[in-house]
């Protein structure tokens, strides 16, 4: 197999750790597999890096900005390329330009726009162990650029794509993707496969352990992903196609519940806005939203409800973070179209559960509400899609949500 | 004019030291000079980056060395040119694959090949300070190299020479060449002027302001040496061909040895070994010397006595650090050729004044013998050369040496 793993970077963090990755790399070719091995900066090195830049400069020149903070990666590459060769094995490291790493010319979020494979396969075919640096990339006329925060996630996943990996294993300090947060509910358990879509809709579970951006990529050229973790031999989540996951569960899965969700999230870093008594004319939602987006706010779950009388209420929730700015612009727009108030509260948090079987399971959603009902708390706010239910509810009320509905739907550690 | 600025460590130590160096170039700027500006890395991040490749590996691999230490510079050109633009100026990071500064392939060491001048200049043609990462190139198959410790000063003589530039500045926190090490000699004056043959002969008085290499570069390309601080605004000393330094020189000179003697050096690193009694036969020193050479020793001064009854003696110095190493080594060769006994002392010290001028003036070495003399120092060995004599003492006697030397031939604060 040919196997791409790249390691974060708590797994790099010190050359002890360095060279626990080493031994590690070591035992998979060992095992007969080719590896490619892509490094993040060695953990607290970037943001000392963002800081330097912060103090000689407003940082507004992101060509300078990319050339400085890439270097964290730089450091990682060589020192791991080091650690494998007093291993006996044979390595050599890739900077962004060297594989080359095409990306578009957005520093700081560079997107990949294609990867040379030519110098790596020369390497694997040689015995050797490429080594490539993450999170950077350089453009056509020859500048280093960068892919965002997190980006070594996708260095890694496009390199598995371009080079028709077997599998991209994404390393960290996380065993892999739970059915809920352990620190809130004792019965999470560490989920065997989970398709891309859910790991998509279970992002915030997910934040420390694979970037949005490349699952999201994974999914695209179907790259299996396995997140697991480098201090253990766990073998962590696999992250694949739906009717790969579903084949597996269908074997254990005895009843409703355990077929269709494969976790439950939550989170509190949302605030609500409520536009009451809104004129109910084509056109009014629009304008509202419009002037949001335009002042960059992104807005989450948005409820109306059914008319009355020609006026209805629209309710939103933004990141709390935004709530001010935002109630200046809904304000406005409020007056302009005849609103009768605008009401918000910071108070609430979501929580929603996710899985590709509830498409196919009705009951779901009923279960859902009712299991928060019995323990009596209030849903405000309900969004649904395909694969996830969302209910807004009083903060207070999530770690008892979270417990509840994770025990409802069976994915404690003590499903059969 | 055109001027290449290098900045080392010191000069760039944090980002208040770099936003200072950034209003020095805009000032240099403001004059209407074009500016080329290179830059080492911060204070103290090469050593860092040294001690992480020692704690992964041994450090065999000089390729993968090269692309860990060479990321310091890399930092500090992002900073730097971030720190000009919040200046309102307009700059432009290099790193060395970038211009490209393209080297030989001997890794942690490696030597200009060539430099694309193309893009650089282009740059100064729009107005743009170019910040070019020193101590870094590029081999011809995309490998990063580095020059080798100190090798930023080197990059910015090469670039000096590659874009035929008025002169090049060096910067640290040194204010130029003194005569002597003022640290022993409060008299020890700052030199306006040195020729490039007495700077390469007073290396270790000038071993923290410039590096001997790019001093030699500097002389083969007749380009402009200015060694000076970037904390004060003194405008150091430069560098430059002894015809230009002799005319200056000659206007204030007055007295034979004001005229004929630069500067006054001293090193204590050194240790002397005599081979007793070696039978003066062709190709006994040269079996003793290659035996050394073999076992890369660098052997400094030799002096072999005059032949008495067929045996002489042969005394030489070499590197304290090596002297274990090469006792082993002569020892066994002494043997062999039949020498009666090896002695070695390390409390001795080398002295010696330098100067372009005492080529032509006989006078120099008694003047510095009688010095010596009087002041009751016992000489073991004397070496000249062109423009340089050295004298072996004892250690003690070093500073007391230096002192009378620097004022016998008139170089301190007060010469006329």
């Amino acid at each position: 197999m040919l196997i791409v793993q790249k390691y974060g970077g708590t797994s790099v963090a010190d050359p002890e750790r360095i060279r626990n990755v080493a031994r590690r790399v070591a035992r998979t070719q060992n095992q007969g597999h080719h590896v490619v091995v892509v490094v993040s900066a060695m953990a607290g090195e970037t943001n000392k890096l963002v800081d330097l830049v912060g103090k000689v400069s407003e940082g507004k020149n992101l060509r300078e900005y990319d050339v400085v903070v890439s270097t964290g990666e730089q450091v990682t590459i060589g020192l791991m390329a080091l650690a494998l060769e007093s291993l006996g094995l044979r390595a050599v490291s890739f900077l962004g330009f060297q594989v080359p790493i095409i990306t578009d010319r957005s520093y700081s979020k560079a997107r990949i726009a294609r990867i040379k494979t030519h110098a790596l396969k020369k390497a694997l075919g040689e015995g050797i162990i490429p080594v490539v640096a993450g999170f950077q990339g350089i453009e056509d006329e020859g500048d280093v650029t960068t892919l965002g925060r997190g980006g070594s996630d996708t260095t890694a996943v496009a390199l598995a794509a371009a080079l028709k990996a077997d599998k991209c294993e994404v390393y960290s300090d996380v065993e892999g993707i739970y059915t809920t947060d352990p620190n809130i509910c004792s019965e999470a358990r560490l989920l065997d496969r989970i398709s891309y879509e859910e790991m998509l809709e279970m992002a915030s579970l997910g934040a420390n352990v694979l970037q949005v951006r490349s699952v999201e990529l994974a999914m695209r050229w179907r790259v299996p992903l396995v997140a697991r973790s480098s201090f253990s031999d766990a073998p962590g989540t696999l992250i694949t196609e739906e009717e790969k996951v579903s084949m597996k569960q269908s074997k254990g899965a005895t009843n409703l519940e355990s077929a269709s969700v494969s976790g439950v999230t939550y989170d509190k870093s949302e605030s609500k806005i409520t536009v009451v008594r809104v004129p109910d004319r084509p056109g009014i939602a629009a304008k509202l939203f419009t002037s949001l987006s335009e002042a960059a706010i992104n807005v989450d779950m948005i409820v109306q409800n059914v008319s009355t009388e020609g006026f209805t209420d629209l309710t939103f929730t933004v990141a709390r973070t935004d709530l001010k700015r935002a109630l200046e612009h809904v304000g406005r727009v409020a007056k302009e179209i005849g609103a009768e108030e605008v009401r918000s509260d910071e108070n609430i948090a979501k929580v929603s559960i996710v899985g590709s079987g509830m498409r196919s399971h009705a009951g779901v959603a009923s279960l859902m509400f009712r299991t928060l009902a019995k323990e009596g708390i209030n849903i405000m706010m309900i969004s649904t899609s395909e694969i996830k239910i969302s209910c807004v509810i009083e903060t207070k009320y999530t770690e008892l949500a979270v417990r509840v509905l994770h025990e409802v739907f069976g994915l404690g550690k003590k499903k059969k």
